[in-house]
């Protein structure tokens, strides 16, 4: 009680006892509390965008409308919204007076201290602006405001898109036709990049020439172009191609090439700005120069394949070795989201490229990790996954759609964007037929002329390319270079996206050959008498695959389950590596119809429960690795592959 | 061929063309990469602490370790990080010199441009800054990189934590005892903030006494520190609670409690920095001022309020209307998940409270959308959430741990701390002791002793209290709060969180006793006879409850599945209000033993599948509403309750 009245008497006191010291107000509390508000009407706007897409999708779901993806359904929002937003809103906005301004002889550090009559204010850079800009920078709030960082792009919305394609690739077809994405990976986006830039170069000297271009533009921005243009997307394409039950062995090929020139692409970029001769006389060739970013190049690409490689082995070893994990599926859906964003920040961290890596993580944990969850983890997981990728691959294409009406520095060439169009068109011709004659040579199953065709139709561009192209656009060149890639997105989305399902039965598309695949069978023996073993619990245990004298190192690395699933289970993997220790078969060239595999895919699509069709037990090595093949692609389609949608036949 | 031949030679042409032009490069590109790089780091750094914090969990889950709950356990791991940061890593940075730093007359503005010899650059104000601090500006750059934008908290971390708070309320027990929530919740936390900012008004006037404060504090900071001190925390508490199937009536109230006193105490200290008196002599009481601010904070509230119902309710129409959305669960998912996240942003855009709105969003979501929502979609989002709430709060105390030795602005008051400790006992206990007496008065089953013992115990501080605490770290008063704050934090999770176990079997807490709720019955009705057919599937046709002549809008209303129901299924749902549409029955003091309901709780959070036991039909209305509590249980257990893992009992 007198707790009570001491209490009151303070509330009393302390109502009358203070005087004076008025609370100091800047005038920025407002304004932040105006920006805050700005903030979250931009995001919503997004929002709002994303949830009239996918409500829309629903419809032409339910209606079986195929012309129209949902990625190409969320860039026109996006351009509608955009259009609201630039013509449909007065211009001037609440400030309407140019920002003060300082002069210092130093150059621009990251830090400024501003000193109003005694008092310090901390100001940091945001980046350089124009002069003709300057009058600019507070009327146009509204469509500056909607312009996000272009690191946003890199650090939060690409990470789960790349991962989930990664995590996506574990397929039978992607690993039997391993050579060729490689060959197409590699070689192909370095001869697009090489033709598209020195064609774009000869276009600059054409605009030049014609009076259209004044300002610099030089043969390493062309190159630049090149790189970022020669990402292709999967998305579009392939979500159809999903519903069609289109052949295997192409779909592996199509989303194996554009996933892994992603990679190259970005990679490739960060090269070619890396480029930079010594002397005055730049932008000439300069052979160490050239090598330094080859070097850059390899540099780069293996640095985070390995980081990549080796969380994904890191996560394999942890949820090994922490087996009663199993029983709780939230601590490894966390375990796994969080190596999956910490290979991203390390490979940052070292100077590597995170979505590279990413991608690479995405490849092994899907191939090991998954072995190692319970059943509910791996569904929570991809699911978790599946929701981040959708939802940022929205985001992604509605911004582009806002971005062509409320991006404030666009540089409309009709003589580039003309050219561009003809050099990514030559650039993908001179990649998929040249390569594919090459590879022909060599494999036993050829890439028909169909399949090449299509390959060369799928060309489309999407989220990679808009985000590598957006990422920098400070000089004319860029922004000349950034709409234009915007232009190609949309005109390969919609009309190349439009088009798969006339185009794939018009090149009568529907069967899958076999391939000879060497390079498959190399890495299925050795991944699968030492790896499997090491990091999973599924392989057969490490002391009946090495050598005698590396017994108590093997037993060591075994893990107590393999002997048991070893002794007792004896599922289609232990039964299949027992027979095949030395693995010697070949391919024969049997041919699985189309329709076989697309029954068992739209059963497991359909939701309809875990397939368990692979519990066989074999005979002949052939028919054990053909049958472990086709439990993979089963496991694969109910596990990680279902891209978009479960079939609409089940409605 | 030709085209190959002229690309050639561009290449060739193009590499000995271009001369002079000099990339310029600005130092701020190397500083901007570093930057990247330094976050990136500092990411990982949060990454890595959280894994480990999900390996110990596993340890402890596994060993059955009960002492320290996750939350206690990622505070520990954060504070010696904290510690390494602090004194492991040499104070000087790679920076060691002073900001440039130049003068205005005006005062500043929240952009600012700087003219280097021609060259503009823009620069945006982080905030006013302590003379004697400008020398650490860039020296203990690796502490105060470490600290992120307290509005992080607000945007991004507590959203999803409060959300699932909201979604998880559905249960039995929590609208049976609803009165005494909002009692405890509004008048428990007013009883709070007032006792607790007055004593600590007495502790600062001894503190002046005694010349340890020289500095301002007035009476509305100690007000301000009373409401983020009220705020209290359900995690720890109940995820013990949870797992040891303590009584479901002492649950109900501490978590209903605990979570809509957030939502007070937030909504409360915003009115609280409002309250700003008028004329030169502020501080003192003025009585517009004061209604003003009880204007303010009915406004804010029960604006946040029907904007987070109204979103719940447009989620259940659309979720209600696009009935085929069932087939796609990713499209359900994604379409939840954005509805909450708009409503946080719609609440913020226009000046009310998200978190609170994202309350009220997920009680109205787990209410109505929840029934329209195919299973498999329900279980996704459920997850899905789950996942962001887990990381959120890990993050969070993570962080509280960290910030104890790298936060740079803190003051340590011995008088100040203890006496806020002796402050929050006091207020703790001035509410709930008398509210429990009057509600006593008022209710049928008495809270008895031993459950407010508990209560007063279960007064936790955690991510609230902290969020509230560092928004605002200008002023020393606020400075001295935040320490403060933190220090509770620690003792509160780490004792009375550790103590939980102990207590609970020492106030010898095991049965549950009925309450008469007519506030729940009054509710019951209007919710089952008008809104469930409007926003679900599952109640009677509105025909069948609205007046005759409402016929024609009634029949407008009611979906045709709801017929369907009505006719075929006469689920317990139906049966019930069938038989009860003027509800007139009340309750009987029928105790049911923790035991039964325990053992529902543990089947379903064994995950063996989801319980169908409510389908049985009704005889009389008791037994229906008895049984059909009984049916929503289960279906909240196996559906949103879960906290944070499935039973140990299960391993």
């Amino acid at each position: 009680m007198l707790l009570l009245v001491w209490t009151l008497l303070n509330a009393v006191s302390g109502l009358k006892a203070d005087d004076g010291g008025m609370v100091e107000e800047l005038v920025t509390e407002k304004e932040a509390e105006e920006s805050h508000r700005q903030d979250s009407v931009n995001l919503l706007t997004f929002i709002s965008l994303l949830t009239l897409t996918i409500l829309t999708i629903w419809l032409f779901k339910h209606r079986r409308v195929r012309f129209l993806h949902e990625t190409g359904l969320a860039m026109i929002y996006g351009l509608l919204v955009g259009v609201i937003l630039r013509y449909g809103i007065p211009a001037t906005s609440y400030h309407n007076k140019t920002p003060p301004s300082c002069s210092l002889k130093e150059g621009p550090s990251s830090t400024l201290l501003l000193n109003v009559s005694g008092k310090f204010f901390e100001y940091t850079l945001k980046g350089e602006i124009n002069f003709r800009e300057i009058h600019n920078v507070e009327q146009n709030d509204m469509l500056r405001k909607v312009t996000f960082d272009p690191e946003v792009f890199f650090n939060i919305l690409l990470p789960p898109i790349i991962f989930h394609a990664g995590y996506s690739l574990k397929k039978r077809h992607f690993f039997r036709n391993l050579g060729s994405i490689i060959t197409y990976a590699f070689l192909g986006t370095a001869i697009s990049c090489f033709v598209i830039g020195n064609l774009m170069y000869g276009v600059v000297k054409l605009m030049r020439a014609v009076g259209q271009l004044t300002e610099k533009f030089y043969y390493t921005d062309c190159l630049f172009f090149g790189a970022i243009i020669s990402a292709t997307d999967p998305v579009t394409m392939l979500a159809i191609f999903n519903e069609l039950h289109a052949d295997g062995d192409l779909y592996a090929l199509l989303f194996g090439e554009s996933v892994m020139n992603d990679a190259v692409a970005i990679v490739l970029s960060s090269s070619i700005v890396a480029y930079q001769p010594a002397g005055a006389n730049t932008h000439m060739f300069d052979a160490s120069a050239f090598f330094k970013s080859v070097g850059i190049f390899l540099g780069i690409f293996s640095g985070s394949f390995v980081m990549g490689a080796a969380t994904g082995v890191v996560t394999a070893l942890i949820s090994c070795s922490f087996t009663k994990l199993h029983c709780f599926p939230l601590l490894e859906t966390a375990l796994f989201f969080l190596m999956s964003w910490s290979t991203f920040l390390l490979a940052e961290a070292c100077g590597f490229t995170g979505v590279v890596a990413v991608l690479f993580c995405g490849i092994t944990q899907a191939h090991y990790t998954c072995n190692n969850l319970s059943e509910e983890s791996t569904k929570r997981t991809k699911q978790l996954f599946e929701v981040l990728h959708f939802l940022a691959e929205n985001f992604i294409f509605s911004y582009m759609g806002l971005a062509l009406f409320t991006f404030q520095k666009h540089i409309f060439s009709p003589i580039f964007i003309i050219g561009a169009f003809i050099a990514i068109f030559i650039g993908r011709a001179l990649n998929i037929y040249p390569l594919s004659f090459l590879l022909n040579l060599g494999r036993r199953d050829k890439i028909r002329g169909n399949f090449q065709h299509m390959m060369m139709f799928a060309g489309l561009r999407g989220a990679m390319a808009f985000a590598l192209a957006i990422r920098d656009t400070a000089t004319s060149a860029r922004q000349m270079m950034f709409t234009t890639t915007l232009l190609i997105v949309f005109f390969t989305v919609w009309v190349f996206g439009g088009g798969t399902t006339p185009m794939l039965s018009w090149l009568h598309i529907s069967k899958t050959q076999q391939e000879s695949a060497w390079l498959f069978r190399l890495w299925y023996t050795f991944d699968h008498n030492y790896l499997k073993p090491i990091l999973t619990h599924s392989g057969p245990p490490l002391t009946s695959t090495l050598p005698s004298y590396c017994g108590p190192l093997a037993s060591c690395l075994t893990s107590p389950r393999a002997y048991e699933n070893h002794e007792q289970l004896r599922d289609p993997d232990t039964d299949l590596i027992h027979n095949d220790s030395d693995l010697t078969f070949t391919f024969g060239d049997t041919a699985i119809t189309a329709n076989g595999a697309s029954a068992s895919r739209a059963d497991a699509a359909g939701g309809l429960g875990w397939s368990t069709n692979g519990k066989r037990s074999g005979s002949t090595s052939e028919e054990a690795l053909e049958r472990e093949l086709d439990s993979r692609e089963q496991e694969l389609l109910s596990r990680g592959t279902r891209l978009v949608f479960p079939m609409e036949d089940h409605i």
